[in-house]
């Protein structure tokens, strides 16, 4: 089919949530019954005696999804987003970032959120001395994200339209997950997806399979979501089998860097070096800013990669999911292009 | 007069303020029409078209003594705080920050504040490359501060109660700061404060001087205010003559670290280094919270002053003003003791 100009790199659509986050012992995740690493679910009572139970720290705008079109913004990319907050503080906090980082944000904001209980959504993010996150997120008034709020023309007119998997949790945000898809590829554009966390991948694998086969082209993941994915301790294997169901599978392993396959192509992406990690909360999602820009640009794998390894070094080296330095600048000072030669 | 052992090494009288804190280029400020490095106190108009101009952020409990008594809680010292915020979001936010930091602080917040236009206090920070930081300040609920709400008895059990300058601007607030310094020194303990802000010092010039010189016993400040309070660019003479009016005047110099004077007797301590300085904001506070439990302690100058450099050191080398590592374990890991020998 013939195309217009896609007038957005990326068009994102996921939980609109604000990040608390604060520096925790081990200890602490235990006495919580919280697993290192996790992501779980929390109703409005036990977010509230966490938080109360929670070590000082510091607010931030984050939901996955969220993170990563800040990101792409941040390198000068130009990006859309769809979400859902309540018409309250954290909701107002939410819409500046994201608008501030050049990112167009219009989803109408729930009304009356406060009154039926469901204020703007708050991920509480407990953080360890190596910089692991471990995450309870209050959904809120992002569980009121339905296909109502998916505008067809928006995600046409975006070279990649970028689903999180955390959607997969609330019955209406996986059907405005799926219309996403449906305006995306009807107007000829790539869908991207994240696995976003293992124990999602656990919860939704059946379906998650089924989405990916018949809908998506780009998937990123990290090697925990991969393998669980395909119930496989295999790394190879499985990064294969994920490949030959998609156009590109970008899998991230940490400091040992990540893996992008495309095809009969495979390249090795290497981590940045970090003088030291403070928090990785927003790694992933800084990660998957570069490679999405880069795919959108039409990068090589390599050059895209490059430009996720550079976002991710920046965000976990401070508190916060979010870039607090322009990447545009950090990706000239590297020498690191962001349209093709 | 005899003497019953304070419950509290340091209580400190404050604005209650939510920072909202993000990176900026020098053009900005300068559109904005902001003298670099400067406090100016805004409405609550301004504070909005602000806000709707800054870069993406992140938010994070302040205001000057509470972020001291924070830190004198993250030292693991006993401390409590006296502040107005507003029943809101973001004075749940600065209640949960500073009592989890250990802190007392049961001043009750202003009921229907937002409907009085009075919510919880603001300061927008931005920050330029360098890690300075220039502050605009909405006081919001803060400035509803006043004498009903200083518990001579709270103040009576404090080694030390600590007053900001700041406190200067809302009238309310300045009569609360006598009655602290009186309820202070009618239960035999000390007063310090803060002269917060050269500018400050420029508008309550005279005021300031007659209340050092009728009720403090401590004075902190830096080079600019040591100045702008005598109106001398002699430094030594300044440093000279505040010494000649309270017990103990702690001078800071930025990276040249800092001189504390006691009598006769003239001490330099060096500035702990840092690798990078990411955000100046709050470490005239941390400074101010290590001297101010080593005096209330019974250390030596010099030491109560190392405790204040490496205070400072922790926070300027993140965004926030306030320590995101444990104050104590960093003063045990760099072998300074919190009581004497």
């Amino acid at each position: 089919m013939t195309q217009t100009p896609a007038l957005y790199d990326v068009c994102a659509v996921g939980n609109a949530i604000v990040d608390v986050l604060a520096p925790c012992d081990p200890a602490f995740l235990d006495a919580q019954g919280l697993t290192p690493g996790s992501m779980q679910l929390v109703d409005a009572a036990r977010s509230a005696s966490l938080y109360e139970s929670m070590n000082p720290g510091v607010e931030a705008s984050g939901g996955s999804a969220g993170n990563t079109v800040a990101g792409v913004g941040s390198f000068g990319g130009r990006a859309a987003y769809v979400g859902k907050v309540a018409d309250d503080t954290l909701g107002g906090v939410f819409t500046h970032d994201i608008r501030a980082a050049g990112v167009t944000f219009d989803t109408p904001p729930l009304a009356d959120g406060a009154a039926a209980g469901l204020a703007t959504g708050v991920c509480m993010i407990n953080v360890t001395d190596d910089g692991q996150r471990t995450m309870c997120t209050f959904l809120g008034a992002a569980n009121q994200l339905g296909p109502d709020d998916i505008d067809a023309d928006l995600i046409g007119a975006s070279q990649i339209v970028y689903l999180e998997g955390y959607l997969f949790d609330p019955a209406p945000a996986r059907a405005a997950f799926e219309e996403s898809a449906a305006a995306a590829h009807a107007a000829g554009r790539k869908v991207a997806i994240t696995l976003s966390d293992s124990f999602v991948v656990h919860r939704w694998r059946a379906e998650l399979l089924a989405f990916i086969e018949a809908s998506a082209d780009i998937v990123l993941a990290n090697e925990a979501e991969l393998t669980a994915l395909f119930e496989t301790e295999d790394f190879d294997a499985a990064a294969a089998r994920l490949a030959s169901m998609v156009e590109v599978a970008a899998i991230t392993r940490g400091a040992a860097g990540s893996v992008i396959l495309s095809g009969d192509e495979r390249v090795a992406v290497t981590a940045f070096p970090v003088d030291k990690v403070v928090d990785t909360t927003g790694a992933g999602d800084q990660y998957a800013a570069g490679v999405l820009l880069g795919l959108a640009r039409g990068l090589s794998l390599q050059d895209a990669g490059k430009l996720g390894s550079l976002a991710a070094s920046e965000v976990i080296a401070h508190w916060g999911p979010r870039p607090m330095t322009s990447l545009e600048q950090l990706a000239k000072d590297a020498g690191l292009a962001l349209n093709p030669a």
